[in-house]
């Protein structure tokens, strides 16, 4: 999944994604379904902030790595919600980020493909530093290769399993202020 | 104007842009002017399409300056417009961005800031390459700057001025292919 982004092939890839929403738009304005144009429009605008909270968390590293994970085409969606109001304290965005590039990788290759497999990423204030939930559903073919992740590289970081059964995995990252 | 562009920077351009077209649309639906609607959302799509004719041209470094310029904040306003349907010769993409990039600066620094400065730039295949129209319309406070960069700099280009007045300066440049 390693590729470099230059400023053409992100402008292409976030135009993409923003004439699908446009595309919804369009649709429902053509059926004349207003109020769910209206719908639509608050759904991107939320989208939107979210994603703009999302690129002022201080770990450029983590943060450039969930924007662009979707356009790499894993085979899982992912999904984010930064629940941060005020400025995020640090944390070592460079350990965080080699671990959930790995992460993803190994979900990847654990999960059946062209299913409806969703990872959703929940950043919040916790203690002195910052808890992130990696929640996801779908369908898990290879248990053994997120068993052997686990166990191997989470000895850098304090991760939680909350819940690994074959439709779901929840783990909880604590990253402590530095 | 020199600035580096991450994938976090170059979104979070990009994503205001869009958001300025949404909240276009929002607005007219606000005020049920859907027909206007419909037409902010075909300017969009026809947007949209050109800057995808852009990003195909084969001159990364061209291209790439076009599409950031605007979020640099110079004094005028820069559009372009691709009229080539199929794949473009190559040109020499280093030398024509080079050249171009010192051209903004100076006209950059030309015209009077705050005012309706516009560039468009037209690029079209023309005998055996392409052919660039550089038209600046607005307020040029400063002809000796644009004499000086245009008899210094233009031996490298084959530049052609077609008008230059206070009010218009109009360049050609062909682009030989390579």
């Amino acid at each position: 999944m390693e590729k470099q982004w230059d400023i053409i092939e992100v402008l292409r890839h976030s135009r993409h994604d923003w004439m699908n929403k446009l595309q919804l738009i369009k649709g429902n304005i053509d059926l004349n379904r207003i109020d769910r144009v209206k719908t639509v429009i608050e759904e991107i605008i939320i989208e939107a902030q979210n994603e703009t909270k999302l690129s002022n968390l201080p770990m450029p590293g983590f943060v450039s790595l969930l924007l662009k994970t979707n356009w790499e085409n894993p085979s899982f969606e992912l999904e984010y919600e930064v629940l941060i109001e005020k400025e995020a304290v640090k944390i070592d965005d460079e350990n965080l980020t080699n671990w959930t590039e790995q992460f993803f990788s190994c979900l990847h290759n654990a999960v059946e493909a062209f299913q409806a497999n969703h990872l959703l990423i929940t950043i919040e204030p916790y203690s002195n530093g910052l808890r992130f939930f990696f929640n996801f559903s779908g369908i898990i073919i290879n248990r053994e290769l997120l068993e052997t992740f686990l166990a191997e590289r989470s000895s850098l970081l304090k991760v939680a399993i909350k819940e690994f059964s074959q439709n779901e995995l929840t783990l909880e990252v604590f990253m402590p202020a530095i």
